[in-house]
Parts: structure tokens; sequence; C-alpha cells
């Protein structure tokens, strides 16, 4: 069958409709620009349920003013192809004034975790990533929904907020996929230059760095930050925005010992014109060492 | 049918998932306390949907501080009987603890429009009506939910959410209902003395004096306001909380001209030891007229 084109949350609801009852949906929210974590993703759902969307919209809620909102990269017909060569069933693709009404006026907060990490400096993206999250599970009704580690926040915030919220919709988390360099995908890898890219490695080897560092017997989480900090520092072309080891069951600044829990979150921008902002995180004392 | 008690919200969901499917599936969210008002909203669900689901949660969300969470009427076998009475198929009656996860943080927020009115003497009331009806709507799914107009605002901020967060479910509106004299029926007015009982009449009484107002060829708002005020400011007994004349379709303050949307809203405290908040409200200018 073909991937179809869902333009409007009535074709959306019409061809949802018509499906038998009982016919496992599953969601795949993105906003385009497919890669290899998106793709990752897309399988796993076609390997688990019977109809899959996969939703392609750039979300305006969810960047600030100065964001890359208007260049973020929108290669439909390309990310049409994949969705088809992976046998979609359909793409939830929406123009903005089909999805916001006129007096748009309600939001989805997720309280102080949100102000952390990621949320200090993009203020109001968490509720802007909750809000669009919850209408596309509104307008897509999945029974379960897929979402890359890479946001690691993102995707903490928003199984909290479905066991919050009550929603009926398993969350299936899938791990971070890398550039055979260690570049964790993203879509806006696509804005790196030839030296923008070497310096994006800064945020992979902070982590090298770190898993190094847990080694040591009793390190702390200080230390833990400063060896990951440090790598950044290397890079003459790289600013920092924060690193942060966390306990991933509560997404909340690590004691002074380095549990078997401990998370390193971080940013950094890498200095192009404009600055690209980079994302990663990795669990440093995964169950299986 | 002997109507069904609903304790978690996984009995809820095993009962609906044993339904056939295209089982139209309707909700009346209340705080239990039933009265002629709710009973209203129960017959109309019963005459358009299949399956009527009455839910009794007082929720502690939208209470503050010093509000009467603790003292607010609980009387389940009452409850019960009534829904028995009316042919209600089940009763969705959980614990806080089954509700709420431990580390609960995602809210709905309605925007600047919660502050005024009702919002602007109780803080945060409003996220947390949103927030436990998004709740009802996850756990239940209904294809139809029934609000009453005697709590105007919250019927217009719970409107704008399912339009806003694209919710696949029909608001339907109730009128209020009314005693003889003109009280409007709520669950608080148990809370009432003899005295107290007497006093509460300000409110439908300032807006008699209000529709008689209208009347005046030219009227301005501010002279709407002023007498219905006059009126509450008879009874010595009450406190105004606010009188307000909004555009109903907007539930924005109106401008100096007195439209066919004119809706007076009110709130006042009865002077009981504790004082009982009421609200009231009515279209100024129905189309009937």
């Amino acid at each position: 069958m073909p991937t179809q084109i869902l333009e409007s949350k009535a074709a959306a609801k019409k061809l949802l409709c018509s499906l038998p009852s009982r016919t496992r949906v599953a969601l795949v929210p993105t906003m385009g620009s497919l890669h290899a974590g998106h793709l990752s993703l897309i399988k796993r759902a076609r390997q688990d349920a019977d109809f899959v969307v996969v939703s392609i919209f750039v979300n305006p809620l969810q960047f600030g003013k100065n964001e890359d909102f208007s260049r973020y990269p929108r290669p439909f017909e390309k990310d049409f192809a994949l969705c088809q060569n992976e046998s979609v069933d359909a793409i939830f693709h929406p123009d903005a004034r089909d999805i916001f009404s006129g007096s748009f006026g309600s939001t989805i907060e997720g309280g102080p975790l949100t102000k952390l990490y990621c949320g200090k400096s993009r203020p109001g993206h968490f509720a802007g990533v909750l809000t669009i999250v919850s209408m596309l599970f509104h307008i897509i009704k999945p029974h379960v929904a897929y979402f890359g580690e890479k946001d690691f926040q993102q995707l903490f915030l928003i199984k909290r907020m479905v066991r919050d919220l009550c929603f009926d919709i398993d969350i299936v988390p899938m791990p971070i996929v890398r550039e055979a360099d260690g570049l964790a995908m993203s879509s806006r890898n696509i804005y790196l230059d030839g030296p923008g890219r070497r310096s994006a490695l800064a945020l992979s080897q902070a982590i090298k760095a770190a898993r190094e560092a847990v080694q040591t017997p009793e390190i702390t989480r200080k230390e833990v930050i400063h060896r990951a900090t440090a790598v950044l520092e290397k890079y003459p072309e790289v600013r920092k925005d924060y690193v942060s080891l966390v306990d991933e069951r509560t997404l909340l600044p690590l004691g002074d010992e380095v549990l078997k829990t401990a998370r390193l979150l971080l940013a950094a921008y890498v200095c192009n014109e404009p600055a690209v902002r980079l994302i990663d995180n990795a669990l440093l004392t995964p169950t299986s060492s």
C-alpha cells in the first residue's frame, strides 16, 4: 500500500475511523528531516503495530524567538520517500493553520523540571513540546508512540505527562543512533560545515571521558562533570551550554555519589555562524557493564 | 442493568474495552453531591449516548489552600441512588491515590483568561479543573461530555481546551437549573443556613436588575454593572467578589456598548461562618427576547 499523506485533522480522523476496530495504531512524532535515528523508531513501530503513522510537523510552539524555526530543514519529498520505503501507512503533515485555532490559549506545563538543562536556555520549549505531543495524541489516538533517547529530557517529560494525565498510550524509548565517529544523529547536523562537523565530536568525546571517569572508584559527581567539561573546552569552536549529571529516574541532579542510574546530559553550541546548538546524553554505568 | 461503580483507572479501562466498538460513550464529570442541575446533564446524556458514565471525584487540584476541599459534601450513597434512578451505566469514583502518580507534575494551563473573574480570587483553580477534566477524558474516552452553564468561565475554558488540544470530544453545555425563587442550583447551597439561604438570592436578583437595565436604550456597560452591584449591596450579609459584563464569545470584558452577546458574570460571598462563595451568570439579551 502506498503511504498516504494526511494534510489535516479531518483527513486523519476520516482515515482512522475507517480502520477495523482493534487495529493497533503506532505514532512516530517527528519534525521531519528524517535520519537514521527516526528510521529506527519507524522500523520498531512497523514491527509492533498494525498501522504506522509518522507525523511531520515543525512545531512553532517549541522554538524560541531567536531560534531556527524558519531555517529548520523541511525536505518533505525525501522524507516521504523514506517513509514509503519503510512501509509507513500514513504521514500526518498538517498546516499550522489546521492545527492551531485562532484563539489558541491552552498549554501543557511540565513543572520545575522544564526549567532545568535544555529548559534553562530554551524557555517555553518543553511546554511547546508537551502541548504539540498531546495534540498529536488526540488527533491520531495511537496505542503506542516512539521517542528517541537523544532528547532525554523531552522523553522523560513526555513519559511523565502520559502518566500524570492518564493517557492510555505506551511510550517506547529508543536508543540514540550515532554516526560512525560518535556524533549523535540529529536533524540539526545538516547545519554543520566541515570544521563545525569536526567540532561537533566534542559532545560524544565528553561522554567518552565521563564514561572512563566513572571507572575510577569513588569518583564524585563534580569530578565527572569536570572531566567532561574539560573535553568540551579543548575545542575552541565549542561553547558549553550545560553539562549535568542526573539521576535518570528523577531527572534531578545527582548527589555526590555517582549511582548506577547516573546519566550525563549535555548541550553545546558549535560556533558556526549562526551557532548550532547540539545535545547528547548517555547512561554512564550501563547495567551491561 | 444496575449502575456499576468503577473505583480505579484499571477498572474503567477494563469495562470500556469490553464495550462493543461504535458504542457512543457519554461522560458527565461531577464532584458529586448531585442536584437537579447535574440530573439535567445526566438525562441529556442518557438520551444522546449508548453508555453513560458519571464521574464523582472531589478534585483537590481545583481547591485553594483555604477553600472548602475537606468539608465539600460527599454523599455517595445518595448520589449512587440518583444515578441508578437515571439508568447511568457506570459511576467512575476513584481514590485520589489511583488518580495522581507520586511525582505528579504536568498541568494544563488556560492562559490569561484563567486569571480573570473566578480565577482572580481562586488562583490555580482553572488549571486544576482543566487538568482533571483532561485526565477524565483520557480515562473514560467519551465521545461527548456535558457541563453546566452555571460555571460559565469553566465551560468556556474547557471548550477552548478541547479545541486547542484537538480532543475529539463534543462538549454539550446545559442551561442553569434554578430553585423556584431563582437561586442557581449548586452543591455548595447545602452550606447555607436560613438567613444565608435568603441572602443567596442576591445573585439572581442582581441578574434580574441587569436584565431590566439592558432594556434601557443605549445603556452603558458601566451602568449595567452598577445596577447589578447595587442589588448585591442591598444585602448586608453579602460581600461582592466580582460583577463583570463580558462578551460571551471571547470571555473578555465588554466595551462600552452592550452587545447581544453580553453575559453578566458574578460571584459573591454569603456571610455565613465560614463564608460561602456563590457564582451565577446570565446572557442579558437572549436571542429569544
